[in-house]
């Protein structure tokens, strides 16, 4: 293995010297000894849209069809911007229906209607069906080349209908079994139709113990279910129960990595900014709300602070101290938060056991806060041998941890309770509230301890 | 899919309530209605170690292998710790070799020994083989069991052997092609068996674009490879390339959930501490000491702010205002860190784009800066009417959000520059940062304002 690294990263070195200078034949040399996963890759690297259009350019029609569909959004943008309509339509009708109407999916509406207009009748047909779900369902993420096949069918038969159709059928894992109204009623895996005799009927070894979605389900649930029952693959059905698509394993694991990235860049309040690539300005519709949204929170706790104006000015290091009790309450915070908004996602988090998270949250902020609360109040100690203040820091600190325990995990159930996404901003909800708190309360005990 | 998923619903509230009754009657029979994947889920959100027991018990041989290798760490734990060897031990025989070792390896020491010794020699040679390669290596996630033949095998002989080995090829999607020297040359998808005609040779079929990995690789990389290549099953090899096992991809499925959350626990600063059901002083030892660092960058940044004492003195609202410029900081650091950890995460960040990428973070950040910094110094403007302060106000602030760029994407790339998860309490050091650096530039540029 480590060879074929060394390797195929040498070739690589070669491919974006090769794109810089747009020198079509060692491109088409070194790109022929690539992986179609790997020139994605590239192209997914390179900057300039000339260079990306050079590596496109040099491959074949099968590769090409292949490499567009694995690139990334943004690439891919930049070159069907590029490409000239009849080469589209190409790349579409070797392209398996899902990852053909994904692409267009991803044109302005007119070149959509002029390239599916141009395309042939079927891929016209199963592409418009698969348009008409949104992006993130199970219609969405179905391709409609199934293979399924009456009750009563022998062995020998499957084997004749899918070389028929090896094209269409060239990553299938189950052929489905349906009865004599069309309505699913089971399944063969493939392996276990090779190992069956071939005079026997599939009737013999259908199994039933079938999972299927309907196509509006959304594409998260789809994935619990391949994740959860360990899935190949995925029948999709109609409101009539009629077999319309199949869900594949590989597209599955594209929406596990999908929604992990979107969980996290929601939680830190980036909403559903896809990676650096695009314009700054597109940045800033989802980046500034949640900034406003802190500025607002972060005025709030100033007025707050605003409140002790007598006390800082009687005792100015009082603002250097109450920082320390807020950054501490929002890192402890940020721990519950990011646990609990995962525990919810991954389905770990139940009404059963609720309770009981609760009161570990708290139990372990008691114990993290007495620990950070004696070391902060030595601290303040040595310092300024003010023993009043560092009573303060230490229960101040105390409580704020307690606090960031308990919002934490309340503002992300809270939020799942609401039916809202648990992951939307949490930490910039988490840590209004333990600044807002965490000044209050030091602030406040400081006060009350001078007597001012 | 609705009515089934209500009925699902139904009988896992019967379950629960028997459960807490121990009512084996009924355990049996409501069990009996549910996929193996739904009782380990129940099993899961139970809290009672008693009422776990009642529901195992229930379960025949079969089921029960399912159920333990799918239920999570700490209800296994609860389950092995109650379970007689004898019971384990027909588990373990039930079980495929990566689920074996996988079961075996959480269990103490003198315990596992004991287990493997009472294990049939087939078992036995096969989980030891497996317990020696990291858990979280290529090895550590392979079973054994592989189908492979040599070349020059007919069609019709793979699908005698496959029968033979009936129990062991349950989940097989490929078979591999070996050479005389029994090296891996190539493999067959078990569709293009089936479509093949039973006299041909699997020379004629045999595929070579084989990607394989070294038992010792890191099950990350062994993730990354099945993302990229759309793997349903990876072959292992040893450092003489024999084939040794495979890896399939529900057990990868499960290693991408696994390294999202971990990268998720690690931004925030939990270590790998695994969701939420261990006791609190197990957690202890993964937050503590982020928290404990954080309280010394705190202090750091408490001795920046008392520099200040005479200006805080002055003008005790300062006090005020510079949280707002170190949380505005803290929060655009967090978002433009993350974007750039799950970047680097994904490969979707490279040398080649690294400038880009910092230049558009900052270009962002000016911008957001110079509307989040107007509404901001306009606030305290309209609060204290003093102009000096609220220039201070816009200036720290645009400052602020620049550190944060530059923070949030040098921090996690220096990190990995350095050989170091990217992911590791990078959340820690960049608010560390954006505090520290927004209250001395606010207090810096206004004790300048004021000629302090």
């Amino acid at each position: 293995m480590s060879d074929t690294v060394e390797q195929e990263r040498e070739v690589r070195e070669r491919v974006f010297a090769a794109a810089a200078l747009a020198d079509d034949l060692v491109l088409r040399q070194e790109t022929a000894r690539l992986h179609p996963a790997d020139i994605a890759e590239i192209l997914d690297q390179l900057d300039d849209d000339n260079e990306r259009l050079s590596v496109f350019s040099v491959l074949d029609d099968d590769r090409a069809a292949e490499v567009i569909s694995d690139v990334g959004e943004s690439a891919r943008a930049a070159l069907l911007a590029r490409l000239a309509d009849a080469h589209i339509t190409t790349l579409l009708e070797g392209l398996d229906s899902d990852d053909a109407a994904d692409l267009l999916g991803e044109l302005p509406e007119d070149r959509k209607l002029l390239l599916l207009h141009r395309a042939d009748p079927e891929t016209r047909r199963d592409v418009q069906g698969l348009l008409s779900y949104p992006d993130d369902s199970a219609g969405g993420l179905m391709k409609t080349e199934v293979a399924s096949v009456d009750i009563g069918t022998t062995v020998r038969q499957v084997r004749t209908y899918l070389r028929q159709h090896r094209d269409d059928f060239h990553d299938i894992h189950n052929v489905f079994i349906t009865d004599h109204k069309k309505k699913l009623v089971g399944y063969v895996p493939v392996r276990n139709l090779l190992m069956a005799d071939d005079g026997s009927s599939v009737d013999e070894i259908l199994l039933s113990d079938l999972v299927s979605v309907s196509a509006t389900v959304d594409q998260e649930e789809v994935a619990h279910l391949f994740e959860k029952y360990d899935l190949l693959s995925l029948p999709v059905v109609d409101a009539s129960e009629l077999l319309v698509g199949r869900i594949t394993v590989d597209d599955v694991v594209d929406v596990i990595e999908e929604e992990a990235t979107e969980d996290m860049l929601k939680m830190a309040g980036v909403g559903d900014e896809p990676l650096g690539l695009h314009g700054p300005v597109k940045a800033l519709r989802t980046r500034l709300p949640w900034l406003g949204l802190n500025l607002m929170t972060a005025t709030v706790s100033a007025a707050a602070i605003s409140l002790f104006q007598e006390t800082i000015h009687q005792v100015a290091i009082a603002a250097a101290f109450m920082t320390v009790v807020a950054s501490q309450g929002g890192n402890a915070g940020v721990q519950t938060m990011t646990l609990v908004v995962r525990g919810l996602v991954l389905g770990e988090l139940s009404p059963h056991n609720t309770r009981r998270i609760v009161m570990r949250e708290l139990t372990i902020a008691l114990l993290n806060g007495t620990v950070l609360g004696s070391v902060a109040a030595a601290t303040v100690y040595a310092w300024t041998g003010n023993v009043r203040l560092a009573s303060v820091m230490a229960t101040a600190m105390i409580i704020n941890m307690l606090i960031a325990a308990a919002l934490g995990t309340l503002v992300p159930m809270g939020l799942r309770r609401l039916g809202a996404d648990p992951a939307v901003a949490s930490s910039v909800f988490v840590t209004a509230g333990t600044d807002l708190l965490g000044f209050l309360v030091f602030l406040g005990l400081l006060s009350v301890a001078l007597g001012i």
